[in-house]
């Protein structure tokens, strides 16, 4: 019995370390290093690439090194009994809650217009609006961050798929419910997980439905924002701005307009991540439920997609 | 029976409207209005200025109309049995965790890096700590914060003058416990009240007992700041960077060195503010604590001096 760890474009030693100290049986190989192939139980891995999974004839399940698990559902010769496990862990949600608050207040205490002041010797108070935000997927990061908003004050709705209630909140379900959704919108965020339904959901038509100079933050994926689209809302000053963690194609392209695109803040994914010691110790959990024949915490409905 | 609204820099209609709205029946004057002076029992003020307050010969209660009282301690012309308020609202505490909360977080997720990386199309990311964070001042405000950035994972303790307890946190109390709260400090923030003893704590003593390269938040009074030992830390490197507030002198002098100095950010003053209608309800329910005999809510305690 092994486990494979697959992380091509990062170390992998954290995560070593952290099961050499948490399960110092278990016997842990960093890929392309795999052991014979028939042993390996477990595989760990961020964007292992196609054809991969199937390769371990004996796999018991996939865990995913972060919240998303499109980089593996994308690959179809994935065996379809076989249990995918995303990460969920507080070190997760703490960095997720910390960069869409950061986004908002950014936004909303119009903090480069103070530090445009700044520059000139201005002192002058703003205004401020009271905005209301909407918050697409209220997952684990969606309702950790709308219950963060919230408690500073801010109004915050929701909107998901089930229409399942979040504590306190307003929350849209399906499609049906997003135009009345947006309509009442001035800062809209992603947290969605990216599946067929959400490929391109940040679109013109989305755009026009928010309120006129609404913000956009997306945290989620960056197949859900149609690039293009989101440039000629800045142009026509229906969106006023946005912040961006992630993109069609990661790392940002030298050429891409976003970087020179004042209203746009461009950081490189790292809204949030997950602390090895903590990520191993959900993998452990989860390796100790499927031994036991229970659905372990995270694990992927892959007919939703998520 | 009157109340008289003393603001002099900064319009009075709102809180005209909002007394005629809750209470139609109290007379309301905007200074410099007054209507006969002994028949002013309230004053509802901002800096009125040295004498102002002693010239209303039945006064029943002075009401500031922010947070601070500081504008009126120092006026030693003001009757010592004078029962003083200062504004208790939640649009002041929401207003000041987004402040504080936005400020710890610009530093902890080094936005300003990010935004340079963006302007030469860089895709990094970058290491982050795991800052201590240490509130000096746990009343209110620092409370409040305290619990906003303890619900984002970070470390938190927190600095008063009792020692009194605050719920799962650990609190220093008194000027001898200060060096051991600061000596594992990496982000101080301040959310004092402006009195004899905070005057000038933080300054080049303060800095040194810090972790090197901390970050300073003052959010308290400007009065708390030693300015010319702060631009000293920075340039030493003890300091990293602050964000500030307030000042000895509000507006900044356009010659002042902060202006320019790129790791200092300089707000006017607007970290917080009191909503006029809730403000409002605060100042009833105090005038009716008052007739009852009963201490209002924000009622100062002169001897400490707030
Ligand atoms: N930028 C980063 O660094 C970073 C880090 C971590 C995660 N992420 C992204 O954040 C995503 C969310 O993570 P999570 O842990 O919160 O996921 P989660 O707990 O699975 O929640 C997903 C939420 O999205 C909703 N949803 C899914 N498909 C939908 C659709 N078609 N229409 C409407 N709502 C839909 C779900 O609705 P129901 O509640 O009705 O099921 C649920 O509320 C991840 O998938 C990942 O892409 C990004
Ligand atoms: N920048 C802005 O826009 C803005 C807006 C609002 C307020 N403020 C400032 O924020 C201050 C705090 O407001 P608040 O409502 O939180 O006040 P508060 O509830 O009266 O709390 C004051 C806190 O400071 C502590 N303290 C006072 N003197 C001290 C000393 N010598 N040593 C150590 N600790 C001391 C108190 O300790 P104990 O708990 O032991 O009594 C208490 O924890 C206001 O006075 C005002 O100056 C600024």
């Amino acid at each position: 019995m092994s486990l494979v760890i697959i992380r091509k474009n990062a170390p992998t030693a954290p995560w070593q370390q952290a099961f050499a100290s948490q399960a110092p049986d278990l016997a842990v190989h960093a890929w392309p290093e795999t052991g014979p192939l028939e042993e390996v139980d477990y595989v760990l891995c961020w964007a292992p690439g196609a054809g991969e999974i199937a390769r371990y004839p004996n796999l018991k399940a996939v865990f995913s090194l972060g919240a998303g698990v499109d980089h593996l559902l994308s690959d179809d010769t994935i065996p379809l009994h076989l249990p995918i496990v995303r990460m969920v862990d507080k070190s997760i949600t703490d960095g997720m809650v910390q960069y869409v608050v950061m986004s908002v207040l950014n936004h909303h205490r119009r903090m480069n217009e103070m530090r445009a002041n700044q520059a000139e010797k201005i002192w002058q108070k703003l205004d401020l609006s009271n905005p209301q935000i909407g918050i697409m997927g209220m997952g684990g990061l969606g309702k950790a961050s709308a219950r963060a908003l919230a408690a500073m004050g801010y109004r915050v709705r929701g909107w998901n798929r089930s229409g399942r209630p979040v504590e306190g909140l307003e929350v849209f379900g399906g499609a049906g419910c997003l135009k009345p959704f947006l309509a009442e919108t001035d800062i809209l965020i992603s947290l969605l997980p990216h599946t067929e339904e959400t490929i391109g959901i940040l679109n013109r038509e989305t755009f026009a439905a928010l309120r006129q100079g609404a913000y956009i933050i997306n945290a989620g994926r960056g197949e859900q924002l149609v690039e293009e689209d989101l440039l000629r809302a800045l142009r026509s000053g229906q969106i006023c701005g946005a912040m961006l963690d992630v993109f069609c194609k990661e790392p940002l392209a030298a050429d891409h307009p976003f970087w020179g695109e004042e209203r746009v803040t461009v950081t490189p994914h790292i809204a949030s991540w997950v602390d090895p010691v903590a990520g191993t110790a959900h993998v452990l959990r989860a390796i100790e439920a499927i031994k036991h024949c229970e659905i372990p915490e995270g694990q992927v409905d892959r007919t939703a997609g998520y």
